[in-house]
């Protein structure tokens, strides 16, 4: 099995994901919002690309969905929700809908939908991914949202950790961009060192900061706390 | 100052170099052997991107230039020299023009050439090569060549030592690309690990050990061993 690891969501075309299994991965926070809302039950997530078709599907569907989704790291106008996972509670979303709008993973999410199966990656589930991707035993690609269209630290991280677990499994071939981050991971996170004392720096991590998200880099940055994870299959995901 | 890392050559616009100091590594193995050239006492090397540009500049100089580079990794046909920097020794190369066309390499020289100042990059001369942008004080880039419009871990890796050696010296402010690479080769090269061992599966060595350029990866993967820092003004790269 060969896999690929893309650090931007821009750099990935339909070419580059045909026939193969893609994961996608937002760790700040789009794909930890996705796999949250699955796991406490929502029905389907729905990701969109702008928030004008965000609020025209909402507006056409026969049950409202909940709508979730932030323009600089904020909630939009009018939506349920921003973009924090915590904020998508079974309370909240269970048997519902959710329509989600984010600057870099929606984006991402759209421009690896012509994957094979497209897969929902974060930190929490990060093993979970790496079985399921194992198990498949077909050629993936990673694409890491990143952040603004460059290389950002903690999705990258996320890929050396589910690749880490990868390699666990299976006798997968990396490429120099996957032993890359791999190879950090290993050497990072050997010692005492937790994904939030080597992102102590990052740009993503420094931004939420500032906001005041401290709660949601804890469970963003937690590794492997949960075995679901979710697929896209003809723009909505699903468990 | 800020320092940005492209981690290929194919992602350099004029945008992002211009008003600033860039640095372009390709240490497999183009920088190499511009490194070496110059040292060498070359009196420029002159970089293009077709084997027929090179070819008609030879043409029409006036003292015949020597023609080096290389397309898959071998020397191209009526040249006299590859792209092996132990070929562009002192005897062959004091006092002469070097025209030189490499796959990876001189692309990510002309796409950085908006820069302010450009200067050329490998592991032999990282050390120097961050003395000479530490007393610039003005805000840098460094591109990578990559591999065929992919990242490469050499040069990824270079970049990380010679970000290493900057932050010893400057108050840089790195992006998330050039912390990941510089905290790699920290951990990395902290205990007995050398580049090679970092690098013993990336891709480009092991296309090069295939092809029998063991003595090649000795010298190329040799951290600080020149003060030489090329610098390329209007097309022309000189001490």
């Amino acid at each position: 099995m060969n896999v690929e690891l893309l650090f931007t969501g821009r750099s990935a075309t339909p070419r580059m994901v045909r026939g193969k299994n893609a994961l996608v991965v937002d760790v700040l926070r789009a794909t930890s919002v996705i796999v949250t809302a699955i796991e406490n039950g929502a029905s389907a997530v729905v990701p969109f690309g702008t928030v004008g078709e965000a609020r025209r599907y909402a507006a056409d569907a026969e049950r409202r969905p909940l709508l979730g989704g932030e323009r600089g790291a904020v909630r939009i106008d009018g939506f349920d929700c921003g973009n924090s996972p915590l904020e998508y509670t079974r309370e909240r979303v269970a048997g519902r809908e959710v329509v989600l709008t984010t600057t870099n993973g929606t984006r991402a999410l759209e421009n690896a939908r012509g994957a094979d199966r497209l897969l929902v990656l974060c930190m929490r589930n990060a093993g979970a991914a790496a079985g399921a991707i194992a198990a498949a035993g077909r050629d993936a690609v990673i694409v890491c949202a990143g952040t603004d269209g460059k290389f950002s630290a903690d999705d990258a991280l996320c890929a050396g950790i589910f690749l880490d677990r990868l390699c666990a499994r299976t006798d997968a071939r990396l490429d120099d961009a996957g032993r890359f981050v791999r190879d950090f991971c290993r050497m990072g996170l050997a010692g005492r060192a937790g994904p939030r004392d080597l992102l102590r720096e990052s740009l993503h991590v420094n931004r939420l900061r500032a906001r005041g998200f401290e709660a949601d880099l804890d469970y963003c940055l937690t590794v492997d706390a949960t075995d679901v994870v979710p697929a896209c299959r003809e723009g909505r995901i699903t468990a």
